[in-house]
């Protein structure tokens, strides 16, 4: 198992710990999420970011509450409400909801049962353990399934930060990467630094040179010029939600990259754990793209605005990548090829998530 | 003409005024350059920026250091030397050269003819205006040709700036829209902000804006998205060095949009003034890029670094856009069409430069 130094949800001592993802890459701090407030303010905030690692820290979090109302009052009550809570620190994230339920399934049973509650309670912590070793596992066979698709020595061209500070573990997208490092792969990464957050500069920059992984930041515009140079054998993207056709929305600019790596004959591979294939949708035409603020394009980040106040601004959050860009779909259970509608539907078959 | 409220290169009273476009979009100030020391820090620190407005700066500067010569020693000594000095500000800008080998070539033969240091003097000033004004022309030229290809309502996406502030009037892929706003066009305009230097968001949108024209700013990014979307009906950009072929070096990331845009079916025309077409460069294989400091990347325009000290950086400036992407080309002479190799010699054997 790769070095866990810069785990995003760590317990110890019983205690939840959280790394602040939002001083990366100059500050490496964890803060304590004692109370199920504190969780919500570090999803709501984005001190803890990506699906999975969101629904790690919320399977915690419902532990963290049960342990606060036992001691405080002697027994644990109000799980439900907190659970709502919740829910709503980011009310799309479908891993978050995910491990909720799951908590609140385990209590309501063992109540239902008349077990006591501090026995409960200990089958919360276990059930939050579980919640995030299925994370690891799953980020783990992805690694091992998407390392089958690279050759040592690969320069590879990467967007956003699908990695172990997503995810716990080793991350998704960027999964066969770490796992390429510890056996001796010797990849050449180029990192989109993915405007307008810049997750691509500030985390997967640091999170690849945590682990000693030879890295290059660019400019999300420079990628055609990489591609055009011979520098890039692979492009490896995550995905928030792939249709059941094989459509995939992930980071705005993933689209762009997909048409460029056809163009110049590169493969494009995306990582998708199965709990993010939703086969309601039929098209991307079904995934409904976030818009977010124009000011994180004009100020943020920066010591001065960076355009004039009063021109139009568009920040959408996401784009879909057409499946017929997509060379190969990297799951936990095995990799999928076209055609999508087909293997995709096989893929979930087998699954017994 | 279109409202100059903002020319990047103004003589007023005798004395030289260059727009500071490091100072926007936040401050519009203009600083005087009193000396060729002056012009030389100007052009040098990015104060004026854009190959024709700096051959415009360069030919006042000319002006100027010879008023100066003349009101402090009585007569116009050391103008070579002064070339001499200018040219070094930006080495492979060909617009700096190529003024101020015309102001020697006038001061040379007047010199050498008998004219008296005054008549030199003066001579030297309508050389600086005619070289502006052949500017001026050549812009509003390649704005009409331009608009031809054009039609209202249409959707524009735009790359880096290639407007009245880099060339000074109309500008180059920018004219047909400043020129079409004067008509009643209203054309939409999606600008990229450009990274790393944020020409499209500091300038492109400043300076459309200031014409009162209906911008939106995106990230460079987004470019794939807003196409798929039908926003874009036409791309524009800039050209810093054309090939006999027909491959166009521009702005880094123009090569990327010209292959989403013929994925998409969408037209790109690049403007391109004849004094930028190389006819010995034989393909884009011959024209070297500029590789910049990784810290524009990582650090310049923010409150703290955004990415790890200790990574990689690679920071090419410009791309190459292969001749196979380009609809058309747009030039003062008129519009070139493939194959490029047969209609670009034609245009410059009209050329009468």
């Amino acid at each position: 198992m790769m070095n866990n130094n810069y785990e995003p949800v760590r317990l110890e001592d019983n205690r939840l710990f959280l790394l602040d993802q939002r001083k990366l890459p100059n500050h490496m701090e964890y803060l304590e999420a004692a109370t199920v407030e504190d969780v919500y303010d570090a999803i709501k905030d984005l001190a803890v970011r990506g699906a999975p690692a969101i629904g790690v820290a919320a399977g915690y979090g419902m532990y963290i509450a049960a342990k606060n109302d036992l001691n405080q009052s002697g027994h644990i009550g109000g799980l439900e409400q907190d659970g709502e809570f919740l829910m709503q620190s980011r009310p799309t994230a479908v891993n978050l909801a995910y491990a909720v339920k799951r908590q609140l399934k385990v209590y309501e049973a063992l109540r239902d049962a008349g077990t006591s509650e501090v026995d409960i309670l200990q089958k919360l912590l276990e059930e939050a353990v579980a919640i995030h070793h299925k994370e690891l596992e799953s980020c783990r066979r992805i690694a091992e399934y998407g390392l089958s698709l690279l050759k040592p020595e690969m320069g590879i061209l990467t967007h956003c930060n699908a990695g172990g500070l997503a995810t716990t573990g080793y991350g998704t997208a960027l999964g066969p990467i770490h796992l390429g490092q510890e056996r001796g792969y010797n990849f050449h990464v180029y990192a989109d630094e993915t405007r307008p957050l810049l997750q691509g500069a500030r985390l997967t920059a640091w999170e690849l040179h945590q682990s000693d992984v030879d890295v290059t930041v660019i400019c999300d515009n420079m990628a055609s010029l990489v591609m055009k140079e011979g520098r890039i054998d692979a492009i490896v993207a995550g995905c928030d939600r792939m249709a059941a056709n094989g459509d995939g929305a992930n980071k705005i600019g993933t689209s762009g990259l997909a048409i460029l790596a056809k163009e110049y004959g590169i493969p494009f591979y995306m990582f998708v754990p199965t709990s993010t294939i939703d086969m309601d949708a039929h098209t991307g035409e079904d995934i409904p793209i976030e818009c977010r603020d124009g000011e994180e394009i004009r100020t943020m980040w920066y010591l001065e605005p960076m355009a004039p106040a009063d021109v139009s601004f568009y920040n959408p959050a996401f784009d879909v990548t057409d499946h017929e860009y997509i060379t190969a779909v990297v799951t936990e259970k095995g990799i999928a090829r076209p055609p999508y509608s087909e293997s995709l539907r096989k893929v979930m078959e087998d699954s017994h998530v």
